[in-house]
């Protein structure tokens, strides 16, 4: 077991996916303890400090990487297993930024309407309690929510050459945004160049479906992935496996087209897993799928679409990559 | 505890909301044993009878109903709880219908493609065993799953003297085919005509979150309701409640303006039952809420939006309507 | 020729489109001299007077009607050539309504902004100039804007007995809004039900493409309607023609959806009209089609297709009743 | 009047807007005689040619470009005038291309249908009738079509070093297939990185409105463009302007956000020339605005927003650059 360490200084920080010289070369197999910062850089260090005010745009969502995976190319699959994700500050911080969020108007949904009014929560977090504690800023309503640490940003580098800002998710993942992406799930990304190079950051604390206000509990985060490598087999979208669900993704506009991607995908998946055709395998889907919203706010929205593990019998996603990263993952926590 | 008996005639169904004399009149309380066909009124018998051969369009999801519930004033809200869904009959039909169903050309999404292969599943249930059996065309592949059931279509008339085909939810509720209209579940209504004039139907012995082919495993269902009415403090749109989860629903389209309304509805929920203000309830919601899909093949899409009900404290929705209906769901199951 | 009056008083104008006794009935071929309300119903009787509180939701956009159509009967399609519009008063009237219009969040895409400042505008109409003139309300900058009079909604009574209020523009037709309803076109209705049953109303005194703030110059017209019926040949949407173009209507959400709806039907239409196949016909459009908005603010959105008449050589549409009631128009025109 | 030539060799052609070192370098002021290749490299050679078959998926679409303007700095705009584009082989082609197109399944659209047949039309240029005659494939129908040329792809190098590929269209300009990019009309675009780095390409001998099928009469042009700067000013999104019309666009999907933006800066664009309130000048453009779809088949949905530059009575664009642009553009035409 070859673990590595990634901790990117302030100037190493990415905010782009594709055309980044990486910051660390591994092999398939390998696991990296990776730290990264939250969506504001480290800026926000109080309610106080709005988010519009005090983090330049282009240093929004900062990431780790990229990670040159040796060995990976073009049309192969990259399996990125979350081994651990640990809240690495004593809070975490939610806010309204502006024109920007599911229930405001945006630069994309334009309209006359001047902003929401911007507004930072701080959430005291309690490691011992696994706890998140929401105190509302207009009253003393408080409550603690228990933590459920995720990435909202995973992803590699995009086909055809491009470049893209970290805030849009796509077809490489990218911004996503999936409370899905915890601790015990495999992310599966199709690799568009040789490495793969991967990054990974915008750490939440929790997150609703949706991440409906813009933001979740942001966080930085000390993290530790297990990366396997699927040579041949790419897809065309990221997908997901935890021990109950296998998960297709769509990350696009409209909503409903990302609802459609996400469910094609699964209708696929499950007919590769368990040789029913199409349709049989689109009826199966129809009865015992699930459909949460990821984000509804990003430059592209993400639906998943989750199917449970057992409806497909013996049949194991790729070669059964995840019940091994899961024995990896397993293995390096005893040590550590 | 008064119970009345709902059993249609095959003539007395109806086919929208809106316009109808009531087959039965209540009054707040009571209890109502409700039969109901199946949304192919009981046409297909086999799986060799296409739905679009043998179901004319206009007869399609057949309701029973309406019926009067005394007292019932616009501006109430209508509290509907499902005591008991039971499939009526030893299968379960699912189905392809040409140009309907979310990965489809259809009369919305108009495209030059030709229908996709019609095609028709039955599933036998098993009451013991509380399972319905998969069996796919193509292939010998079979699975048991697990019955869960439920009413696509339960509305009231709708506001302004408007007459709407059952097949379209909307503000009325109607054709919303959320799989949490199960038993145990509390679905309020807001009231737009004196006697409300309730209708239900469209049994699913299961059905996947976005019904995604089009179709549940249709089923004709006895089922029993409790009803009661909440005098004022009608919303715009229908919503749900039951041990765990308070729950908004938003019936549109596109998809994303049916996440919409029910996002901001449940904010404002939140906001009336914690005295949080909306952007404290906002923030609330979007760390902590759900937001899975109900159907995305309707003329209308309906997505729910989903709040555990311990982050409310205290406070009780409608002034607790919805324990109390389970407590006389549960005397009533006692006694049958 | 025979020529009608209809002219409602208050109590006897319609609200919905379907379920209402005619209050005219005529034969094919027969002229009808109508007059509208406005959109306010009258009720805004100075800059000062709020749509929003002096006009109950219930009772926008009057039409007058229904016109029993004799003969007519599903299957059929109605041709309601637009003779005459002609302002009824001195000025014509804008308005924004509180979330209303394509530039803010509205009942449909559910925000938290407050709406946007109600703000009426009054057009002075001058006849012999042609003119309506606009006045800004927070400078002095005044235009004398060109009159192209039209009905924002035209409509028959809706399929399989529903009942929809005026402002929700589909399949029957119904608030369309958009400005090609002028005098010399001639818009084609699918029958649902026998004698068609024909309503319109909301006359603007001209349109923006989109009517982007929600309304137009709103105006209570005098028009002159011809009215004939060609038997058979019911479309599903609703399609118009001048002398210059084909146009065929798309009236749904999203925008995309109406924009399919509308391309396609244009297709399948040309296809009809030339002899080409689908993909020919496919590609006919494609190069020499145009596709404005009509509206992208009511319930529905409606796009148009437009294709030149030119191209389709010889062909006629519907065997030449646009030139054959252009030339009754004429005669009419002449002689008042 | 400084005249430069770009002719590309076929391995100096482009297919990414960002991150490309310039192939010519000129002043603000300065015309360039540029030849585009057509969407298809030139390698659709006759009808029996299938673009999927023959163009490698990452080099559709090729531009000439980048073209560094000297003192072009983020937060200018950059003005292209096209003052002539002709088509330079004596036929254009247009194609059905799988799953692309506005009637038809698609990436983002996923669904389960196969793609409709891939079919290839040669069109006849006459450039002395000035005319593209089409000839269906499948009966004996023939059409000469008025040639009114137009380029589908001009923009700079992104904002945020990102590299987008040519076909997706958004503020940095490129794909937006828009029939108004013709000679005699300039093109404002904001400018994002020093240089500015413009490139353009995707002629088309003429394009319907949507561009509904995937392609227009895909050509192979000589073009004569004039460049200019405008210190200051950048706007978000592209805007035109030619004699008759100002014009806004937006480039996004769904449609109606792209419509949304397009309306939002023409009413921004109007109250900057009028002196307009914000609201006076939203009711101006509702009313004589005019609205068609450019592209409904690329990765981003391209809608204009038009506005008759009478309207704004003295008030010029950009201090009149546009005029200016006229003037060098005649004076050029006059001596070659």
């Amino acid at each position: 077991m070859t673990v590595h360490s990634l901790a990117p200084k302030p100037d190493q920080y990415s905010y782009v996916f594709g055309g980044r010289e990486p910051l660390l070369s591994i092999r398939p197999g390998d696991l990296v303890e990776v730290s990264t910062e939250d969506c504001f850089g480290g800026r926000v260090m109080s309610p106080n400090d709005l988010p519009s005010h005090v983090v330049p745009f282009t240093e929004l969502n900062p990431v780790s990487g990229p990670i040159e995976v040796q060995g990976a190319e073009p049309g192969d699959m990259l399996a990125v297993h979350f081994v651990s994700i640990v809240p690495a500050r004593p809070h975490a911080i939610s806010s309204m930024f502006p024109h920007f969020g599911a229930l405001t108007a945006t630069h994309e949904t334009a309209m006359l309407h001047e902003s929401l009014e911007e507004r930072v929560w701080f959430y005291d977090i309690d490691l011992d309690a696994w706890t998140a504690t929401f105190q509302a800023k207009n009253s003393d309503y408080a409550l603690a929510l228990p933590l459920d640490p995720m990435h909202g940003t995973v992803g590699v580098a995009p086909v055809g050459g491009e470049v893209r800002l970290v805030v849009t998710p796509s077809t490489h993942g990218g911004n996503m945004d999936t409370p899905e992406a915890r601790a015990g799930t495999t992310l599966y990304l199709p690799i568009n160049v040789a490495g793969a190079m991967l990054s990974l950051g915008d750490g939440h604390a929790r997150q609703g479906e949706g991440e409906v206000c813009g933001t979740g509990l942001e966080s930085a985060m000390n993290s530790v992935i297990a990366v396997d490598l699927i040579k041949g087999g790419a897809t065309v979208w990221p997908r997901l496996e935890n021990d109950e669900f296998i998960m297709s993704t769509g990350s696009i506009r409209p909503l409903e087209d990302a609802f459609r991607i996400s469910q094609k995908d699964l209708v696929d998946w499950t007919s590769d897993l368990t040789g029913l055709d199409t349709l049989d395998a689109f009826q199966l889907v129809s009865q015992m799928g699930l459909a949460p919203a990821a984000n509804v706010c990003d430059p592209n929205y993400t639906m998943m679409a989750k199917l449970p593990k057992w409806t497909l019998k013996e049949a194991k996603a790729y070669g059964g990559v995840h019940a091994r990263l899961r024995g990896v993952a397993a293995e390096y926590l005893a040590s550590h």
